[in-house]
């Protein structure tokens, strides 16, 4: 029995590590027992771009912390009141934590469940939310394992599809959610702010879901390469002063029914301020972008960050153009995405074979956890690639 | 200026003619002026199953009533208070008539308009629902055009096009309609009852709408191969016993998320049954396969009956297994589609190339006017076409 | 500490008895542990109209079985998985039993919870519905407790108003339910089929939503009397001929928006029919009532009934209206409740004091676990009281 | 026949005066024939906060345009396409000017019509949205009126709770909206930014549909007045430091399931800030009050204002603390209300007397149409009282 754990862990902004630690337990972070829990064995674990956010310092985590909250594994051991679960089934995890026993999960709220971090309405494993390791590791605890956990039907081909059913734990539900949010359906036309992977899984998501006119915006030109060969229009924000013109160029209408920002805080101005930050530009943009009776998602993250430039961002406050939003009668969801809510669906799609473009369109590059270190630098650069980790060599290459 | 007016006229069961008529007028059937009304030149006008029921006398129309509800024509006249549509404009007519003012039309509900037919809140076109004339025609006249019609933002594109977007007046927004009743969307699983036109259209747009298992039944083979050959699961219902075992065959699973009927009350029994007459056979079997937490859309039309066999049925009564479904919390959502609801989302998802099956699976022949008595008795025989009268030759072959 | 366990048991039709049993332990019916489970002692338990389907022999239930589905409880013992209940919390049981961990359940459609019962997707105390014993009893076993149970924040206030919070566990939140699944919102006119406690629930519920008019129908002119007296209009069926004729003298209009059946398969026929027996009766008459562009709810218990009259109706199969329904265009939902989703929010209702008029509407007698035998004959009998059962004396009187 | 039209029209910064003009014709305003319109005898026009942002000079209006958006009135001419409507009818029209014909109004979005206004997607009467003239006057022209208007059934009957069906032209419905941006229902715990008119009015209809705890937060002890009278709790904002806090005494928690903010751009800061304007705190206070899983409204006005103090404001951008909120997934729902999406309701509930604290809550004052200059100048100092002009002396006083 294995008794050690090798896990990608935060020592410092853009210090990322490979640290040997304790085997995980059946416990809760403050100690006590988690017989609703389960101890998995890692099958593939992503690097997000919110990983990034934590490795450049815009959230605080522990010195030490395990990083990543986008698993997939293999049932190793389960607690005595897991039901539903055994040993050997390959599950994939969803990002947030969630008791299923609150008032919100009870609703589905899973996102802003009201017990695992007992100082806000909101827990993620590897992140500064309830204190619960992360999964870039050989090895996890995953607690309320029989509510939270999506068992794929079958193992092989499971294994089959992993690289498209990896992303299930947390960005393709995000990029779906931000859809939803946006009330995306058949026909929508839709703009994705943002080509990174959450935005490139958004427009796979909008293909599935039969929208007509898919407009990615974004500055890198290799990004946008990737949903441009399957069947997206794309706007280079570096090239243009205003977007609506450029929508229009398009669509021939300034404004879409649904728009989303995939982008959060780090953003960028348009065209001539390209190089400029402009941490609420990509809210800005898409409640430019939305048609009076649209909607509008914002997934990209927003939150007090004590590296921004003013005391107003330090503190979460930002410059909205809500005025001019205002008499279009916005309909806005914002914030993290209840994954639960969307996981099972779209696993079925990527089990039937409705998304064969989605692998092309994330692009994910499959490498081992001691790779991971220099994965992270990477992606900081801006990396077109999806980093998924395998730290037992199981995926096929 | 043309003065008369050819069309498809009913003469009795099974006696339909091409008749001369008097060019329509910009009045309502009741003879009252219609300022809101135009007259198109149709470029399209589709035989549909339910004009069978009429042909077949289920549906008695009075002597003489020019059938059709599936029109796609040209805007020729416009009434004095008709706003956004001008001459030559291109649109697709829903096949229900709705005034656009009462209660029920402003809640978007114009399947049952609840003034357009002063004898029951429904109205449509060449039925006994109102004495509207259809449109198997040269001309027809539209009421509430600004409210109903939808224009196709550009011509050229559209005459390319013509035979997809052809099927926005009924069929294709009412299989969409069928799928939503039963609360389809991404990832769901899906049983079609009938692979008849609108079936088959349900098929594509449960595709479009990102299902996963897509399972069509019917007793024709040839209409199954049209939906097998893209995608979808079929189920010979002639070779059927047990329609769970059926599903399960193909699903792991005896029940689906989403069961919708698309048969009514000319619907066979199951296997041995196959050649036996069951009115609400259909309606059983969706229910028996739907799952507990699913829906259920019954699209099939159902009514009373004149040349029904049981007294029971002809008063539009039938022995439906409600005490089966009723332990499994049913949600069930049927009658006539509401087509404004789905048909300009549709639209943009034919004209952004989203649905590039649609024309195999529906399988349309274009004939001329004259042509159609003799489709009417080859689609009652069981045609696996879809037919599409092009009064004025204008569509490309 | 108490060993013993006193409880009303079903000894075969019309035969109910308080018999003396073993206290309930933390496991499930098939004897497997129940961490997630809590022993209740019973503050308060029900007799339900549902309870009469047992005591007639509708629904067969093993000899033996303890009887009772809605309760209020103190509790007792915590299994050593159950995180957020404390011994002493004053708590109500829905009476669905529901794992929280399911797909069914995670969605929030508790009564269809697809594994507390291994032979259907629905599980119910004191029913042949997973084989839970029931709760009118001095103490009971809930499984899953954290996810069921619905704590009062303060149990003085709680004790204040527990006649009105006794039916928080099934009847209040099931008249809910068929109001929802009606579409009532503030405004909506309402028909409700029965004046038994559920109906009269429904017409409190209604008042509540601010529903406009509001019509119950039944037979007896003492319940009746209930609502009536708390603003709502009454048809009495046995004097009235056609229901259509009988809402226009109310409303000036002969549909509602929103119907509800809330008598089920012990329905009988209208005016001079009031005497037969017609099972289906209350489902046909919803349907005729509710006008095109609303919806009905059947809240009304259906089921293959070993003594019904017809074989048929035995097996679940009963003549409706379908197709007189069909061409309005129906919405309907049957079936049980999914307690969870309302029982909350209608807790805070009467906590905050929305609902005087409830305690008189539903009309309840408090009574002893002793008296409960001679309860259910009178029930039986047509009472129009409502039967709360206190087994240790704890409701002031 | 009268050819004369005595009006409240606008002369600059706060002047208004009674202006004779000519009789309205069943015109556009670019003067383009409406024979979709009628033209009303005003029965009752109300000065409505929104007026007061005109008489401030917040939002410009043409020199001479007839104030006024919240008119009751009896037809006295209709058009040549007005099939649905009589001469003599009494009816209620919504403030906002709606086609019926175009994609928003068909969905029901009635507050972003595509067509009336073709500067924008918005337009109103009395304001600079469109160019329609106002009905604080004795006579006005009301295009799209059979789609647009809402009759009363009955007059007799409608006279007698004329001050109460008053409000349903403007202010109930929006009330109602933002309960419903809010996702309030029955039990669900409601905090209402602002005790004005609108916000009494949601006090109103919070009562209406069963919400548990009603919390009113104003700075005017007066207005908080009138509605703890009548069942709801109060917070005084000029004496409360921290608003989580001064819930949090209310509740037993610091926030609540749906806020909205009824009090937009004129805001003013909580306790020693209260003197102090501060244009977006409604919307950071609701923000903040909010918990998570709940929902927010912002019916308050937010717009470009060519007098507020800083270029950013002028311009319609404004600090919000998104950051803070963004970590709760925020629901938000902003702008005008779709007023025929609820009044018809809402009529339902007045005349079936479910609202009888309606009038007291809103404390309407009838005046006459010389009386209304001098009402502006008193509503501008804040008074408690809701203006209504009844400028032929039709109203009981």
């Amino acid at each position: 029995m294995t008794t050690k754990n090798r896990a990608v862990a935060f020592h410092g902004i853009k210090d990322v590590r490979v640290d040997e630690l304790d085997f995980p337990k059946l416990e809760m972070p403050d100690g006590s027992a988690a017989p609703h829990g389960v101890i998995l064995k890692i099958v593939a674990t992503n690097i997000c771009g919110s990983d990034l956010h934590i490795y450049r310092g815009s959230f605080p985590v522990p010195e030490g912390m395990v990083l990543g909250h986008e698993m997939t594994g293999q049932v190793l051991e389960v607690g005595s009141d897991v039901q539903f679960l055994k040993e050997g089934d390959l599950v994939s995890v969803p990002f947030n934590v969630a008791c299923g026993r609150c008032r919100n999960c009870r609703a589905g709220r899973t996102e802003v469940c009201e017990t695992a971090n007992p100082e806000q309405a909101c827990a993620a494993y590897g992140f500064n939310l309830g204190n619960f390791q992360g999964g870039q590791a050989e090895y996890m605890f995953v607690p309320y394992a029989d509510f939270q956990l999506l068992r794929f039907p079958d193992q092989e081909q499971a294994m089959e599809k992993i690289l498209d059913l990896a992303v299930l734990s947390d960005i393709l539900p995000t990029a779906f959610h931000g859809l939803m949010a946006a009330g995306a359906k058949p026909g929508s036309t839709v703009y994705i702010a943002g080509a990174g992977p959450v935005g490139r899984c958004a427009a796979a998501a909008a293909r599935l879901l039969g929208a007509s006119c898919i407009i990615v915006g974004d500055q890198d030109a290799s990004r946008l390469e990737l949903v441009r060969k399957h069947g997206c229009e794309t706007i280079d924000l570096s090239a243009t002063e205003n977007l609506q013109d450029a929508v229009n160029d398009i669509l021939g209408e300034p404004m879409v029914d649904c728009a989303v920002d995939y982008v959060g805080s780090e953003a960028h101005g348009l065209g001539s301020a390209a190089d400029e930050m402009q941490p609420i530009a990509a809210v800005n943009q898409v409640l430019d972008i939305t048609r009076p009776g649209g909607a509008t998602g914002i997934i990209g993250i927003y939150g007090p960050d004590p590296i921004a430039e003013t005391k107003a961002e330090q503190e979460g406050t930002f410059p909205v153009d809500f005025g001019k939003a205002w008499i279009k009668s916005p309909h806005i969801i914002g914030g993290q995405a209840p994954i639960m809510r969307y996981n099972r669906q779209l696993m079925m799609s990527i089990l039937w074979d409705r998304m064969p473009y989605l692998t092309e369109m994330v692009n994910p590059r499959v490498i081992s956890l001691d790779e991971a270190p220099q994965a992270y630098a990477e992606f900081d650069q801006g990396s077109v690639e999806k980093f998924v980790i395998d730290p037992h060599g199981m995926i096929a290459r």
